[in-house]
């Protein structure tokens, strides 16, 4: 079938919206109408050419949400009308990564997946007879896409579609970080290290659970606003102090907080969220995404006297079994995904959805396929006139 | 009161056994005999000048035990005649971090501690006059040494003080690592790094928990038959293998360890311990003490994938309410403490036995203090003659 798609033919060059050619769901597959997406910084990090991992072209997008229109031979766990959000971390119940009960990392299709194809080593997307690679396992900058079965989590039908796609990966990202990976606990202190999407979760996360202060810290003091509606009880802006970050938090803090979360992918950060943990217990968990290559350093010293240096990836959230019911969780009003929502624009606008977010002038821009169908009524955040 | 002891008067130079000048207790301490003492990496690593904290002219030596002559004003937790291990991690029950429940390193008297000072500022050591600096808090290389109350752990006068020393770090060090700090639990697969005294501790705490693979790593194979002994189901030498030694391990464990621990202080052989930890769950536990300013470093890829790295100091035992239990384990039969003595001697004998240590030709050399009444009878390791 022929879709409309916004292609990324290499790096560090803005997408082209194209009619491009995309094969149905083989055996264990599944065609999804992508109703609307939103842009991260791990689409632009890849856009960027700085994403090892990164290949051209393809259909980039790995947070959306949408409708299944076909599923392949073998399918059973949804049906043609679901709504669903695809996972650019897949859940597949047999493997035993996902078995062990102890990780969220499903290892089934990690290498296709990587190499931009389907399980099956090949790609759905081409152009004019050109392979297009898929992204992350998810190409949601496609109106369609096709996913294998296990990487699709389906959620409840009274979720709204113009707003669901930050569920696909900021809001558990952030949530399940503080949830999931670190065990944040009431009465915690807790520095949050990037004020973006993800960021944002990970203080509404902490506020749920608890948090007795929550610091946000970010060189763009716009963010604090925000920040602070929704959980964060001071943010500081690096540029203000003459000295290291970690040792003004350490100071404020009468030796360190309990939690850090760095939610940018800067090393430099994650060494200041590593130090800036209390002596003894104080556990740092690594949210951002590096440049190729990049590494992080510390003294070792920083381990021995009781800090923790941890990472997460999707928040330790297990897709199918998990997502479904953060998602309840939002339509319960246990939390707010209107405030992540910043910007609402065209399938055909999305490179300045890039410029905004380039530009740290948005959390979460949603793409919308069709306008007519979700760009409408009382939308959070600036409606871009198309 | 004159009292012998072997002398540490400047950096990378032999000790020298002294009659110096000891001042009695004051309020809050204890006089200790110690009777026995071993040698651990860390009183090398201070003698040889790399340990940034190195203060001299000093009494070295941190594993010891001894019995309390006299006792300051105000001591009331222990009495002469009370069997004492010394703590160079002192557990004070008013110290907020110890009232934290999360960690071992009580905070009260760091400072003079560092400074080489008992809590007052001063010194209790001196020679003709010039002030000799504490070590670690513990000082067993004098035959008598003064000890805060809350740095002394009353052990049961059942413990053969010939041999008690080892349970003044090595084995605490070790064995609390396994079960306190990473908690390993039944089942899970181990690599060790560095088969020291330590390292060792580390199998035999392994072993205890149910470990189901331990595999020893160092660079000298004579260890490897103790380590076996002790529980280890194979050993390694990172020489034989012309890949680095983490892609070896997760090669042989078919995708890593679940715990690792570094026993060495090799800021390398950290990063090694961390990779060959299994994507998604594996832990690294550093140990050991590195060199002033040397740093870690990874990908932090390694972390977001699952990975944590984390630290133990004196493995996370609290000195004073647990280890107690512990020499109570031994005494028991619950573990054998013998295999780690490899050598005994007089306290003439002490460069010897750092020699020795230098040479990894020992695991640890016992300084018997009072030979005629501890260097009798049927005793571990070799004697050395006089």
């Amino acid at each position: 079938m022929k879709v409309r798609a916004a292609v990324a033919w290499e790096a560090n060059r803005s997408l082209e919206i194209e009619e491009i050619d995309l094969e149905g769901p083989k055996e264990g597959e599944v065609l999804v109408r992508i109703v609307t997406t939103s842009l991260c910084h791990t689409d632009m990090f890849t856009l960027s050419g700085r994403d090892p991992e990164g290949l051209f072209p393809a259909v980039l997008g790995h947070e959306g949400v949408g409708i299944v229109k076909e599923v392949g031979r073998g399918v059973i766990s949804v049906v043609p009308g679901d709504h669903v959000i695809p996972l650019y971390t897949p859940e597949d119940p047999n493997c035993p990564y996902i078995k062990s009960g102890k990780t969220n990392l499903s290892q089934s299709i990690r290498k296709t997946q990587g190499l931009g194809l389907m399980p099956d080593g090949t790609s759905r997307f081409s152009y004019k007879g050109q392979m297009i690679h898929h992204y992350m396992g998810t190409s949601t900058f496609a109106e369609y896409t096709v996913l294998p079965e296990i990487a699709v989590a389906k959620i409840s039908k009274d979720a709204p579609l113009a707003k669901a796609s930050v569920m696909g990966c900021a809001v558990p990202t952030g949530m399940g970080a503080v949830r999931n990976t670190a065990k944040v606990e009431a009465g915690a202190t807790v520095a949050v290290f990037g004020l973006g999407a993800v960021g944002m979760a990970v203080i509404q996360g902490a506020k749920m659970q608890g948090a007795s202060r929550i610091i946000g810290i970010d060189t763009n003091p716009s963010k604090f606003a925000l920040a602070k509606q929704l959980g964060a009880h001071e943010c500081i802006n690096p540029r203000d102090f003459g000295q290291p970050i970690q040792d003004v938090i350490v100071d404020m803090t009468d030796g360190g907080v309990d939690y850090s979360f760095e939610c940018i992918g800067n090393v430099n950060v994650m060494r200041s969220a590593l130090e800036c943990c209390h002596k003894g217990w104080g556990e740092c968990t690594v949210i951002g995404v590096a440049g190729a290559g990049e590494e992080i350093a510390t003294r070792p010293f920083q381990l021995v006297t009781g800090r923790v240096w941890r990472g997460s990836a999707f928040g330790g959230v297990l897709g199918r079994s998990q997502l479904p019911g953060m998602v309840d969780e939002w339509l319960r009003g246990d939390f707010d995904v209107d405030p992540y929502i910043t910007h609402n624009m065209t399938h055909e606008q999305i490179n300045t959805a890039f410029d905004l977010l380039h530009a740290g002038q948005s959390i979460r821009s949603v793409i919308h396929f069709q306008p007519n169908e979700t760009m409408t009524g009382n939308l959070p955040g600036v409606i871009i006139p198309a």
